[in-house]
Protein backbone atom coordinates (compact mmCIF):
# COMPACT_ATOMS: atom_id res chain seq x y z
CA UNK A 1 0.00 0.00 0.00
CA UNK A 2 1.27 3.81 -0.62
CA UNK A 3 0.08 6.96 0.86
CA UNK A 4 -1.42 9.54 -1.70
CA UNK A 5 -1.12 12.27 0.59
CA UNK A 6 1.20 13.20 2.94
CA UNK A 7 -0.55 15.27 6.08
CA UNK A 8 -3.00 13.81 9.04
CA UNK A 9 -2.89 10.30 8.04
CA UNK A 10 -2.95 7.00 9.96
CA UNK A 11 -5.11 9.18 12.00
CA UNK A 12 -8.32 7.93 14.28
CA UNK A 13 -10.81 7.57 12.13
CA UNK A 14 -13.17 6.15 14.63
CA UNK A 15 -17.27 7.40 14.94
CA UNK A 16 -18.41 6.66 18.63
CA UNK A 17 -22.06 6.38 19.75
CA UNK A 18 -23.50 9.02 21.82
CA UNK A 19 -26.81 8.13 21.78
CA UNK A 20 -29.85 6.52 20.28
CA UNK A 21 -32.43 8.97 18.58
CA UNK A 22 -34.73 6.34 16.59
CA UNK A 23 -35.56 2.41 16.52
CA UNK A 24 -37.81 0.61 14.52
CA UNK A 25 -38.20 -3.00 14.99
CA UNK A 26 -39.44 -5.29 11.49
CA UNK A 27 -39.62 -8.78 10.38
CA UNK A 28 -35.60 -9.20 9.09
CA UNK A 29 -34.39 -6.19 10.03
CA UNK A 30 -34.31 -2.94 12.47
CA UNK A 31 -33.65 0.62 11.51
CA UNK A 32 -32.32 2.95 14.21
CA UNK A 33 -31.08 6.24 14.04
CA UNK A 34 -27.94 7.17 16.33
CA UNK A 35 -25.97 10.40 17.50
CA UNK A 36 -22.58 9.75 17.27
CA UNK A 37 -19.26 11.25 17.69
CA UNK A 38 -16.87 12.23 15.23
CA UNK A 39 -12.96 12.07 14.87
CA UNK A 40 -12.59 16.02 15.32
CA UNK A 41 -15.17 15.76 18.35
CA UNK A 42 -18.33 17.53 16.20
CA UNK A 43 -21.71 15.61 16.34
CA UNK A 44 -23.71 13.76 13.19
CA UNK A 45 -26.26 11.08 13.09
CA UNK A 46 -26.19 7.60 11.16
CA UNK A 47 -28.70 5.69 10.14
CA UNK A 48 -28.19 2.12 11.01
CA UNK A 49 -29.93 -1.09 9.76
CA UNK A 50 -29.23 -3.73 11.91
CA UNK A 51 -29.55 -7.38 10.41
CA UNK A 52 -28.30 -10.92 11.69
CA UNK A 53 -26.80 -11.68 8.27
CA UNK A 54 -27.11 -14.63 5.51
CA UNK A 55 -25.24 -17.07 3.72
CA UNK A 56 -25.09 -17.62 -0.29
CA UNK A 57 -23.73 -21.03 -1.98
CA UNK A 58 -21.90 -21.68 -5.34
CA UNK A 59 -23.36 -24.94 -5.64
CA UNK A 60 -21.28 -26.31 -8.68
CA UNK A 61 -22.37 -29.82 -10.61
CA UNK A 62 -20.06 -32.01 -12.09
CA UNK A 63 -20.28 -30.55 -15.26
CA UNK A 64 -19.58 -26.98 -14.13
CA UNK A 65 -22.49 -25.54 -13.92
CA UNK A 66 -24.21 -23.31 -11.22
CA UNK A 67 -27.23 -23.76 -9.74
CA UNK A 68 -28.98 -20.00 -9.71
CA UNK A 69 -32.55 -19.32 -8.27
CA UNK A 70 -34.56 -16.74 -10.70
CA UNK A 71 -37.02 -15.09 -7.77
CA UNK A 72 -39.24 -11.72 -8.34
CA UNK A 73 -38.05 -8.98 -5.84
CA UNK A 74 -40.37 -6.54 -4.24
CA UNK A 75 -37.51 -4.08 -3.46
CA UNK A 76 -36.67 -3.33 -6.80
CA UNK A 77 -39.90 -4.58 -8.62
CA UNK A 78 -37.86 -6.99 -10.66
CA UNK A 79 -37.11 -10.82 -10.87
CA UNK A 80 -33.31 -11.73 -10.95
CA UNK A 81 -31.24 -14.23 -11.04
CA UNK A 82 -29.15 -14.84 -7.62
CA UNK A 83 -27.24 -17.93 -6.65
CA UNK A 84 -29.10 -19.38 -3.78
CA UNK A 85 -28.84 -17.57 -0.54
CA UNK A 86 -30.72 -17.08 2.65
CA UNK A 87 -31.41 -15.45 6.05
CA UNK A 88 -28.96 -16.98 9.13
CA UNK A 89 -31.06 -17.81 11.79
CA UNK A 90 -31.04 -16.01 15.40
CA UNK A 91 -28.10 -18.11 16.94
CA UNK A 92 -26.56 -19.41 13.75
CA UNK A 93 -24.25 -17.23 13.01
CA UNK A 94 -21.69 -19.86 15.18
CA UNK A 95 -22.61 -22.34 12.09
CA UNK A 96 -22.73 -20.33 9.28
CA UNK A 97 -21.77 -23.54 6.71
CA UNK A 98 -24.73 -25.18 8.07
CA UNK A 99 -27.18 -22.85 7.30
CA UNK A 100 -25.32 -23.00 3.99
CA UNK A 101 -25.97 -26.58 3.46
CA UNK A 102 -29.82 -26.06 4.85
CA UNK A 103 -30.71 -22.64 2.40
CA UNK A 104 -29.26 -24.49 -0.50
CA UNK A 105 -31.10 -27.70 -0.32
CA UNK A 106 -34.41 -26.09 0.38
CA UNK A 107 -34.20 -23.90 -2.56
CA UNK A 108 -32.46 -26.32 -4.71
CA UNK A 109 -33.06 -29.56 -3.20
CA UNK A 110 -29.26 -30.16 -3.70
CA UNK A 111 -26.79 -31.88 -0.99
CA UNK A 112 -22.86 -31.29 -1.00
CA UNK A 113 -19.97 -33.33 -0.24
CA UNK A 114 -18.21 -30.33 -0.36
CA UNK A 115 -18.09 -26.87 1.50
CA UNK A 116 -15.70 -24.35 0.42
CA UNK A 117 -15.30 -21.62 2.64
CA UNK A 118 -14.79 -18.12 0.33
CA UNK A 119 -15.19 -15.10 3.09
CA UNK A 120 -17.19 -12.42 3.92
CA UNK A 121 -19.07 -10.08 1.29
CA UNK A 122 -20.47 -7.06 3.19
CA UNK A 123 -23.32 -5.83 1.26
CA UNK A 124 -23.63 -1.96 1.88
CA UNK A 125 -21.17 -1.03 4.88
CA UNK A 126 -22.44 2.92 4.42
CA UNK A 127 -25.69 2.12 6.60
CA UNK A 128 -26.08 -1.88 7.49
CA UNK A 129 -24.50 -4.72 9.40
CA UNK A 130 -24.94 -7.26 7.48
CA UNK A 131 -22.91 -9.84 7.01
CA UNK A 132 -23.53 -12.50 3.95
CA UNK A 133 -21.34 -15.55 4.84
CA UNK A 134 -19.69 -16.82 0.94
CA UNK A 135 -19.65 -20.59 0.20
CA UNK A 136 -18.51 -22.88 -2.86
CA UNK A 137 -20.38 -26.30 -2.71
CA UNK A 138 -19.47 -29.36 -4.96
CA UNK A 139 -20.15 -33.20 -5.20
CA UNK A 140 -23.77 -32.53 -5.33
CA UNK A 141 -26.72 -34.94 -4.67
CA UNK A 142 -30.20 -33.60 -6.48
CA UNK A 143 -33.61 -34.43 -3.46
CA UNK A 144 -36.54 -32.54 -3.35
CA UNK A 145 -37.38 -28.85 -2.82
CA UNK A 146 -38.55 -26.78 0.48
CA UNK A 147 -39.36 -24.06 0.72
CA UNK A 148 -41.05 -20.88 3.09
CA UNK A 149 -44.59 -20.98 2.68
CA UNK A 150 -43.78 -17.41 1.32
CA UNK A 151 -40.93 -17.65 -1.04
CA UNK A 152 -41.51 -18.67 -4.75
CA UNK A 153 -38.22 -19.50 -6.79
CA UNK A 154 -37.16 -20.87 -9.72
CA UNK A 155 -33.90 -22.73 -9.99
CA UNK A 156 -31.67 -23.13 -12.91
CA UNK A 157 -28.47 -24.17 -13.87
CA UNK A 158 -25.64 -21.69 -15.77
CA UNK A 159 -22.35 -22.61 -16.72
CA UNK A 160 -19.69 -20.76 -14.61
CA UNK A 161 -18.20 -19.31 -18.03
CA UNK A 162 -21.80 -18.20 -19.11
CA UNK A 163 -22.08 -16.86 -15.62
CA UNK A 164 -18.86 -15.27 -15.88
CA UNK A 165 -19.72 -13.10 -18.97
CA UNK A 166 -23.44 -12.57 -17.75
CA UNK A 167 -21.33 -10.76 -14.93
CA UNK A 168 -19.47 -8.58 -17.44
CA UNK A 169 -22.33 -7.71 -19.66
CA UNK A 170 -24.61 -6.27 -17.14
CA UNK A 171 -27.05 -9.28 -17.02
CA UNK A 172 -26.10 -10.20 -13.24
CA UNK A 173 -26.50 -7.37 -11.06
CA UNK A 174 -26.72 -9.39 -7.43
CA UNK A 175 -23.79 -8.21 -5.67
CA UNK A 176 -22.96 -11.59 -3.35
CA UNK A 177 -23.69 -13.69 -6.76
CA UNK A 178 -21.18 -11.40 -8.60
CA UNK A 179 -18.73 -12.00 -5.69
CA UNK A 180 -18.63 -16.01 -5.89
CA UNK A 181 -18.76 -15.92 -9.67
CA UNK A 182 -16.11 -14.34 -9.94
CA UNK A 183 -14.14 -15.68 -7.26
CA UNK A 184 -14.76 -19.19 -8.49
CA UNK A 185 -13.72 -18.03 -11.93
CA UNK A 186 -10.30 -17.03 -10.46
CA UNK A 187 -9.74 -20.29 -8.52
CA UNK A 188 -10.36 -22.01 -11.87
CA UNK A 189 -8.26 -19.75 -13.42
CA UNK A 190 -5.63 -20.52 -10.86
CA UNK A 191 -5.98 -24.60 -10.80
CA UNK A 192 -7.56 -24.74 -7.02
CA UNK A 193 -11.38 -25.12 -7.82
CA UNK B 1 -29.87 -21.72 -18.66
CA UNK B 2 -31.54 -25.70 -17.72
CA UNK B 3 -33.89 -26.32 -15.58
CA UNK B 4 -33.65 -28.64 -12.54
CA UNK B 5 -37.56 -29.43 -11.91
CA UNK B 6 -39.53 -30.22 -14.51
CA UNK B 7 -43.04 -29.36 -12.80
CA UNK B 8 -44.42 -25.98 -12.09
CA UNK B 9 -41.87 -24.09 -13.72
CA UNK B 10 -41.60 -20.60 -15.67
CA UNK B 11 -44.74 -19.57 -13.32
CA UNK B 12 -45.47 -15.95 -12.57
CA UNK B 13 -43.43 -15.22 -9.57
CA UNK B 14 -44.76 -11.32 -8.91
CA UNK B 15 -45.75 -9.58 -5.40
CA UNK B 16 -47.80 -7.12 -5.58
CA UNK B 17 -48.14 -4.28 -3.30
CA UNK B 18 -51.45 -4.31 -0.98
CA UNK B 19 -50.66 -1.79 2.22
CA UNK B 20 -48.54 0.57 3.60
CA UNK B 21 -48.12 -0.98 7.07
CA UNK B 22 -45.37 1.42 8.38
CA UNK B 23 -42.73 4.13 7.30
CA UNK B 24 -40.45 5.52 9.02
CA UNK B 25 -37.99 8.52 7.63
CA UNK B 26 -34.45 9.00 7.93
CA UNK B 27 -31.46 11.56 6.81
CA UNK B 28 -30.33 8.84 4.28
CA UNK B 29 -33.18 6.02 3.91
CA UNK B 30 -36.64 4.91 4.60
CA UNK B 31 -37.91 2.14 6.20
CA UNK B 32 -40.92 0.93 5.24
CA UNK B 33 -43.36 -2.45 6.07
CA UNK B 34 -45.63 -3.46 3.29
CA UNK B 35 -48.24 -6.05 3.11
CA UNK B 36 -47.85 -8.07 -0.11
CA UNK B 37 -50.07 -10.48 -1.98
CA UNK B 38 -47.61 -13.50 -2.99
CA UNK B 39 -48.27 -15.67 -6.22
CA UNK B 40 -50.18 -18.30 -4.56
CA UNK B 41 -53.09 -15.29 -3.62
CA UNK B 42 -51.58 -15.39 -0.04
CA UNK B 43 -50.39 -12.38 1.99
CA UNK B 44 -47.02 -11.85 3.31
CA UNK B 45 -44.77 -8.85 4.92
CA UNK B 46 -41.62 -7.01 3.56
CA UNK B 47 -39.65 -5.55 5.27
CA UNK B 48 -38.16 -2.40 2.80
CA UNK B 49 -35.09 0.50 2.55
CA UNK B 50 -35.93 2.93 0.00
CA UNK B 51 -32.74 4.42 -1.19
CA UNK B 52 -31.61 6.87 -3.77
CA UNK B 53 -28.47 4.76 -5.29
CA UNK B 54 -24.97 5.26 -5.59
CA UNK B 55 -21.53 5.25 -6.96
CA UNK B 56 -18.06 3.50 -7.16
CA UNK B 57 -15.16 4.10 -8.73
CA UNK B 58 -12.27 1.91 -9.26
CA UNK B 59 -9.81 4.49 -10.17
CA UNK B 60 -6.09 3.03 -11.83
CA UNK B 61 -2.69 5.27 -11.96
CA UNK B 62 -0.93 4.94 -15.09
CA UNK B 63 1.21 2.02 -12.86
CA UNK B 64 -2.10 -0.01 -12.64
CA UNK B 65 -2.52 0.55 -8.74
CA UNK B 66 -6.15 1.26 -7.58
CA UNK B 67 -6.65 3.98 -5.31
CA UNK B 68 -8.77 2.82 -2.06
CA UNK B 69 -9.96 4.53 0.78
CA UNK B 70 -9.69 3.36 4.61
CA UNK B 71 -12.76 4.44 6.36
CA UNK B 72 -14.13 3.65 10.03
CA UNK B 73 -17.78 2.18 9.18
CA UNK B 74 -20.08 2.80 12.10
CA UNK B 75 -22.34 0.11 11.11
CA UNK B 76 -19.81 -2.86 11.58
CA UNK B 77 -17.80 -0.65 14.19
CA UNK B 78 -14.72 -1.60 11.96
CA UNK B 79 -12.37 0.36 9.23
CA UNK B 80 -12.88 -0.96 6.15
CA UNK B 81 -10.76 -0.62 2.51
CA UNK B 82 -13.18 0.85 0.25
CA UNK B 83 -12.80 2.24 -3.51
CA UNK B 84 -13.95 5.97 -3.82
CA UNK B 85 -18.00 5.62 -3.40
CA UNK B 86 -20.72 8.29 -2.77
CA UNK B 87 -24.35 8.31 -2.45
CA UNK B 88 -26.62 9.93 -5.48
CA UNK B 89 -28.18 13.35 -4.68
CA UNK B 90 -31.85 13.52 -5.86
CA UNK B 91 -32.04 13.75 -9.35
CA UNK B 92 -28.91 12.49 -10.04
CA UNK B 93 -29.97 9.65 -11.79
CA UNK B 94 -29.88 10.58 -14.75
CA UNK B 95 -25.86 11.45 -14.82
CA UNK B 96 -24.23 8.53 -12.54
CA UNK B 97 -20.95 9.50 -14.84
CA UNK B 98 -21.15 12.71 -13.15
CA UNK B 99 -21.54 11.93 -9.86
CA UNK B 100 -18.79 8.97 -9.88
CA UNK B 101 -16.79 11.76 -11.03
CA UNK B 102 -17.67 14.34 -8.15
CA UNK B 103 -17.00 11.38 -5.78
CA UNK B 104 -13.66 10.18 -7.10
CA UNK B 105 -12.48 13.91 -6.62
CA UNK B 106 -13.67 15.18 -3.22
CA UNK B 107 -12.74 11.68 -1.62
CA UNK B 108 -8.82 11.52 -3.80
CA UNK B 109 -8.56 14.52 -5.21
CA UNK B 110 -8.29 12.81 -8.42
CA UNK B 111 -9.69 13.31 -11.99
CA UNK B 112 -9.76 11.30 -14.60
CA UNK B 113 -9.78 11.00 -18.33
CA UNK B 114 -11.93 8.65 -18.98
CA UNK B 115 -14.68 6.65 -17.36
CA UNK B 116 -15.97 3.35 -17.87
CA UNK B 117 -19.09 1.89 -17.21
CA UNK B 118 -18.85 -1.55 -15.70
CA UNK B 119 -22.80 -1.99 -14.92
CA UNK B 120 -24.83 -2.10 -11.68
CA UNK B 121 -24.92 -3.53 -8.13
CA UNK B 122 -27.80 -4.69 -6.12
CA UNK B 123 -25.68 -4.71 -2.87
CA UNK B 124 -28.91 -6.72 -1.06
CA UNK B 125 -32.04 -7.61 -3.01
CA UNK B 126 -33.80 -8.95 -0.18
CA UNK B 127 -34.71 -5.95 1.59
CA UNK B 128 -33.48 -2.72 -0.07
CA UNK B 129 -33.53 -1.12 -3.76
CA UNK B 130 -30.77 0.43 -3.59
CA UNK B 131 -28.85 0.55 -6.90
CA UNK B 132 -24.75 1.25 -7.08
CA UNK B 133 -23.19 2.36 -10.43
CA UNK B 134 -19.98 1.13 -11.17
CA UNK B 135 -16.99 2.60 -13.23
CA UNK B 136 -13.58 2.64 -14.28
CA UNK B 137 -11.24 5.44 -14.31
CA UNK B 138 -8.24 6.04 -15.88
CA UNK B 139 -5.68 8.40 -17.06
CA UNK B 140 -5.59 10.25 -13.23
CA UNK B 141 -4.64 13.82 -12.38
CA UNK B 142 -4.40 14.78 -8.91
CA UNK B 143 -5.48 17.54 -7.03
CA UNK B 144 -6.84 18.02 -3.75
CA UNK B 145 -9.63 16.36 -1.38
CA UNK B 146 -12.80 17.76 -0.28
CA UNK B 147 -14.32 16.08 2.21
CA UNK B 148 -17.70 16.32 3.99
CA UNK B 149 -17.89 17.99 6.92
CA UNK B 150 -18.37 14.16 9.14
CA UNK B 151 -16.21 12.64 6.39
CA UNK B 152 -12.44 10.92 7.54
CA UNK B 153 -10.80 9.31 5.35
CA UNK B 154 -7.77 7.86 4.06
CA UNK B 155 -6.84 7.44 0.35
CA UNK B 156 -4.52 4.79 -0.57
CA UNK B 157 -2.84 2.59 -3.41
CA UNK B 158 -2.68 -0.82 -4.18
CA UNK B 159 -1.89 -3.06 -7.35
CA UNK B 160 -4.73 -4.07 -8.73
CA UNK B 161 -3.06 -7.56 -9.02
CA UNK B 162 -2.54 -6.92 -5.12
CA UNK B 163 -6.09 -6.10 -4.58
CA UNK B 164 -7.12 -9.15 -6.56
CA UNK B 165 -5.30 -11.74 -3.97
CA UNK B 166 -6.61 -9.21 -1.21
CA UNK B 167 -10.33 -10.64 -2.40
CA UNK B 168 -9.59 -14.17 -2.86
CA UNK B 169 -7.72 -14.49 0.68
CA UNK B 170 -10.95 -12.11 2.12
CA UNK B 171 -9.18 -9.36 3.19
CA UNK B 172 -11.33 -7.49 1.37
CA UNK B 173 -15.08 -7.49 2.61
CA UNK B 174 -16.76 -4.80 1.04
CA UNK B 175 -19.02 -5.73 -1.90
CA UNK B 176 -19.23 -3.05 -4.21
CA UNK B 177 -15.56 -2.81 -4.07
CA UNK B 178 -14.71 -6.89 -4.63
CA UNK B 179 -17.46 -6.41 -7.97
CA UNK B 180 -15.19 -3.61 -9.08
CA UNK B 181 -11.61 -5.08 -8.69
CA UNK B 182 -12.71 -8.90 -9.86
CA UNK B 183 -14.36 -7.08 -13.15
CA UNK B 184 -11.22 -5.33 -13.60
CA UNK B 185 -9.06 -8.42 -12.94
CA UNK B 186 -11.05 -10.05 -15.90
CA UNK B 187 -10.78 -7.59 -18.21
CA UNK B 188 -7.12 -7.19 -17.53
CA UNK B 189 -7.04 -10.94 -18.33
CA UNK B 190 -8.88 -10.36 -21.50
CA UNK B 191 -7.07 -7.62 -23.01
CA UNK B 192 -9.81 -5.19 -22.52
CA UNK B 193 -8.53 -2.95 -20.06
Amino acid sequence: MRKIFDEGFSMDLKETFVENIQTHKGNILTFRIDRVRCPDGQLATRDIIDHNGGVCVGALTDEEELIFIRQFRYSYEEELLELPAGKLEIGENADTEAAGRRELEEETGARADTFIDLGVFYPTCGYCNEIIYLYAAKGLHFGKQHLDRDEFIEPLKIKLEDAVKMVMDGTLKDGKSIAIIMKLNEMKRNGVL
